[in-house]
Parts: structure tokens; sequence; C-alpha cells
């Protein structure tokens, strides 16, 4: 029964992983080769496409680390789990959307619109995680033993921070397109630094505290 | 020649889950950036898209479960059941292809046209996947010893319901485009409030029971 | 040691798959959604799209099963192995290029040359699967103990025949490129029913007689 | 603890054999089906698109080989090594970018640009991989007791190689897109037949000596 637990679990992760590596690869499909010449023009036109994907890049690779290091503590996957983790995954698929919108309208006139679009994306993924995390914690008797109550306060913390940090970012990018964007990109880069501070011994849980969570 | 047989298993496993993770995530390419301004109309104006994404996406997320849930039985790969789950992989990364003509077809004039089709690929899946039902249970001696009769029966009969179901939604459809949809739409609810209800204990045949099992 | 170069085979034989499962699923996207209605004429006329697609999804298949039964006789890969094996690859990723080509010009003026090019991919395909298959061969000391001469044999003629009828193929399509078209039908028809009928005892090397090995 | 520092290396090694094994395969879908007839000219006419496929086809595959390489000798993984990986991948999954615009431009009146861009690309990730592989020689307490600083000097020393040639590569393609591209194959060339000759037994190091460590 264990075994077909862990196996369930390990499925779930291979599944998860394929759709985070082809949503993360993906995203290079959204930058459109500048037709007309002078080419180098053209390239430089392209800079809020570049910008966007970087940004959706790191973001991405942000949230399969803490997906996995949430994974970590599950020893079994029911039906509750495997929905909760999909309707987690439905958003993730859909950042190169935003990210392609985030790219075409940054410099136009729309550009609130599409940073706005871009955050909120994120403040969706948040409200997914939270159910995903519940589910996981729900389910109590599948964790492995070692998950102590600190770790499920921490985790609901950054969850919480993150929520409230791209709620902050879509009402900034009413105001402005650049500062949204410039806050998301900040949240990314503070969560990269942080988990490189917090886990250099590399421990079991790999990068499960701190905002990182929410990605 | 067991431990041959597992992992030939495995690998067919391995195959089609890479297939089912890119098929789902595929699905995000068929959203067109709307490219006009004012955005936001633009965004508004693409509904259809959205809503047939997450539909496919819900709908690939119930097959790829079930597909698990009956290759959980399965301890050997023969020729037969290849081809079988081949035909039926066929038929599922195909999916994208008619949610993206619902997707932009669904606000127009031969909208109906457009839920035919979507309805029917899911009967055709519901075909395709009776082959490679049969195709497993055919070969009985590769059964795991602990199939019951009861399970073979209850995926018969979940895949003659998943088959009705959608022929309905085929004829339907061709009264009302939208009526047609949210048939599929409740299909995929209901089989996913299903799944999460019956498996909460997380059973080693996963989400085998019930007409999930056609997707 | 030889745990290692097992760990090697079976990174190969991931990566490997990883490519197969996504050139055969990037295939729907050559399909393109019909933008004008009626839109039932539209889809009537993209039917050489959907042929080509087919076509194309069964023959990939084919060699991803034959892909393994090579493989299942190596136990290390060297250099000379990966390259070999990565210019396999290199051909089947390409083969989504010329279904699209072939889906786009069958009902058209040229729908010779896009026969031809279909085809003609296909003794590419022939000529690095030798080179591939040689590269195993040449490495004896590599092989699994149970591989007899006889399945090399029967694996060169295979590859014989594939390229033979890849070759009439491309000639056939010079005079008629329904004809040629009907040529690569038959040859994966044939192929699956072979593949299905010798091997429904699950033998170890899985799939690789007959001719079906050249995909 | 080493069970786990090893099953997040498989993690890794899994993630990033998947970015490489899509990005790798994506790049057909740049190959623009040409529209106009007589087919056979247009099929000429793409040969730029055709040529930087394959080159990047082949640049990838060596970069897939070193990667793996480089990570045999990792048997934990910290945060610092998930983001030093990580940013690798972001160029790499850039690939077919560049690709792209090499085959749209390289035919055209600011070919030199697109080749500076394309050669350009790989000096960044030259960059990226000098970074990722500090990141391994860092942590020398992960390492796997066998690295010799040998074989450190050894890498260190192509990655130098690497990063001077594409240096090199992007001032030849300020003189002459072809030469540019043209270095750019023989760089290739020269690396695949290097990792040919050297590794005919395949040792436990895989491909990690000589300037094929850049790609």
């Amino acid at each position: 029964m264990q075994e077909a637990g862990e196996k369930r679990t390990t499925r779930l992760e291979a599944f998860s992983d394929g759709v985070f590596a082809i949503a993360i690869t993906l995203l290079v499909l959204e930058l459109r080769v500048p037709e007309e010449e002078p080419l180098l023009e053209g390239l430089l036109g392209i800079w809020p496409s570049l910008l966007s994907f970087t940004l959706s890049f790191v973001t991405i690779l942000i949230m399969w680390a803490n997906h996995h290091a949430n994974l970590a503590h599950v020893r079994n996957v029911d039906g509750r789990l495997l929905f909760a983790n999909g309707f987690l995954l439905l958003f993730i698929t859909f950042v190169p959307f935003p990210t392609a919108v985030l790219g075409r309208h940054l410099a136009g006139e729309d550009a609130r619109v599409a940073a706005m679009l871009y955050a909120g994306t994120f403040v969706a993924i948040n409200v997914a995680w939270a159910a995903f995390w519940r589910a996981i914690v729900k389910g109590r008797s599948y964790l492995a033993p070692d998950l102590p109550d600190r770790e499920v306060a921490s985790v609901n913390g950054a969850l919480a921070v993150g929520f409230v940090s791209y709620v902050v970012a879509v009402a900034v990018s009413w105001l402005s397109a650049m500062a949204g964007v410039g806050l998301c990109m900040a949240l990314a880069l503070f969560w990269t630094w942080q988990s490189i501070r917090h886990h250099g011994g590399g421990h079991d849980h790999g990068l499960a505290t701190g905002p990182a969570e929410q990605g």
C-alpha cells in the first residue's frame, strides 16, 4: 500500500515536472521574429517580449522548485490532491499567454491592462496554490512524519505574502505598467536570492520557506 | 521475464504521460494574443477560447488520471496493447485542434458545427478507449492478479456511459452550440467531483470507477 | 561500471522518448483552424492535413516502438552511439515539417513535390537508422549477451526493405502524389499489423523484427 | 540525507533533460511551410532555415551531452546550483529564437546582424555555463569523490576555448555572416568528432573533456 502510494506520488511529480518543463520552454515561441529590416531595430523593438520572457522563465523556475518542495512532504495521492494539483497546473500552463500579451502591449497604449493581466495571473496562481497546499495538509496522514507544524505555518505565511504582493502588483499596474512589472521582477529576484541564501546546505524540503513559495 | 514486462509497461506509461503532458500544455498556444486596442475588449472577446482551453485542460486531466488507473492493472505490453494505446493517444493529441476550432467559432455563425466537432472528438476517444481497454482485458494473463471482474464491468459501464453522454452532446450541439458545450462542461465537472469523492483514500486503482473513465 | 553504463543507456532512452513524444504531439500544431465560414466546408477542405497528421502519427509511433526494441540490446552508450542516435533524432524531429508541407500542398498543383519530400524524409531516416544500428552492432561488447546474429540479420534485412520501400515511394510520388502517399500509408498499416501479429507474447526485444524496423 | 540528495539531483537532471528535449524538438516549428508555388522553389528558398535548424539541433545535442557529463559529478543540489542551472536553461530555451532569426535573415540584407545574434547567444551560454560549473565546483563537498582536479581544469579550459571561439564567431559575423555561421558549424563538427573519438569506451564522465564542453 505504501509502495503504491509512493508510486502514485512519483507519477504526479513526473507529470507535473513535464508540464513545468514544457510551459517554461514554450515561452520562446511567443518571441516573434522581426521580419522587417533593419533587423537591429526590429530586435530592439521586441524588448518587452524579451523582458516578459525572462521574467516568466524565472518565475516558473521558482514555482517549479517550490512545487517540488511541497510534494516532498507527500507520501500518497488521492483524488482531491490530484485535482488540486491539476487546477494549479491549469494556471501555470496559462502563463505563456499573459506573457505574450505583456510582450505585445507593454510598449503600447494599453500597457496597464496587460500588466494587470500579468500580475493578476499570479494572484490566481496563489489562490490555486493555497488550495493545493490545503489538500496536502488536510491529508496529514499522508504526510511524511517529519513535517512540523512550523513548516506548515511557514508555507501558509509565504502564500499569504505572495498573494498580497501580487494584489499590490495588480494595483500598482493600474497606475503604471512599468512599475507593476518592475514589482513582479523585484519579487522574482528577491525569492531567487532568498532561496539561494537559505538553502546552501540543500535541506530535504528544498526551497519550501520564504515567499518564494508562491512564485 | 516479469521484470522485462514491467519495464515495458513503465516505458509505455512514461511515453503516454509525456504525450498527455505535452498535449495539455500545448492548449495555451491556441490562445491568440489580441493585437488590437483597446486590449481589454480584445481580451473579453476571446472568452470562447478561454472557455474551451479550460474545458479541454480539465478533460485531458481526467483522461490522464483514468489512463493511469487502467494501466495500473497491466504487467506486460504486447504489440496489440502498444498500438491500441497509440491509437488512443492519436485522438488525445488531436484535442488541441477541435479546442482551437471551438474557441474560434463558438461566438460565430457556425458555432454548432464547432461544438459538434468538439463533442464528436470525445465520442471517437471513447471508441478508441474501448479498444484500448479491450486490449488490456483480452490479455488477462498480463493483468495484476488483483483485477476483479467487478472492476472490468465497472470500467465497461463507465465507457458506455461516456460514449452515450458524448453522443448526446453531439446531438444537443446540433440544436444549440452553447447547450452542447455546457453539457461537456457538466460532464467534466461531474467526473471531477466523483473522482474526488470516491477516492479520498487513494485506492490502488486510482480513479478507475465512474464515467470519468471515458474522459 | 556496468551500473554507470545502464544509467547512461536509461538517460539516452529517456531523452529519445521525450523527443519522440514531443514530435508526435507537435504534429497537431500543423493543423490550421479554418477561419472562414461555412466552417464545415473549411474542415472538409483540410482533409490533406488530417490525412498527413494521421499518417505521420502512426509512422512515428512505429519508429518509437522500434527504437525501443533496438535500444533494448544496449548496455552502454559511447560517444559514437550518442551522436548516431542524435543524428537519427534530427530527422525524426524534422518529420512535422514534411507533414505540414504535404498537408498544405497535397490538394494543390505541386502535390508530387510535397509527396516526394515526405517519402524522401523516410529514406533519410532509414539511412540514419542504419548508421544508428551499425553503431549498436559495432560495439558488440556493449550488447546484452542474448543478442543472436539472427536478430542482427533480421534488423539489417528490415532496414533494407524499408529503404527500398521508401525509395519506391519517392519514385511513385513523382508519377502520382496520391499513389506515393497511399504507398506510405500501406507500409505503415502493414508494419502495424505485423507488429501486432508477431508480438502477441511480448518478447523482450519488443517489435524488433520485420520491416517495421525502419518506420 | 545522501539518498535525498541523489533524488534531488535526479529530478534536476530529469527537468533539465525535458527542457533540452523540448527545445531541440521545437526548432522544427520555426521552419515555415512555403505557401506559394512552385513548391520546389519555395523549399529551396528556405535553405537558411534548414541550415540553422540543423546547426542548432547538433549544438543543443552536444550541450545536452555535456550537461549530463557535468551533472554526473554532482551528488546533491542546493539553491545556488538549482538557479545556476536554471539560468543556463534560460539561455538554452532561448536558442530557437536566434535560430529562427538566422533562418529568416541569413539570405537577406541584415544577415550579419542575425549571425552576430546567433553566435552571441552562445557567448552568453558560455558565461551561464561557467557560472553553472562554478556552482558545482564551489560545492566540492557535494561532488563524487572521484572528481580529480585535472577534470575541473579540463572543463575550465574547454569553457575558456568555447567562450573565445564564439566571441571570434561574433567578430567574424560582423565581417561576413556566412563566415561566422561557417565557424559555428565547424565548431559543432569539431566537438562532435572529438566526443566520438575520445569516448569510444564510454567513460563515466561522459563527454566532459574537450571544447565540446561549451557547446
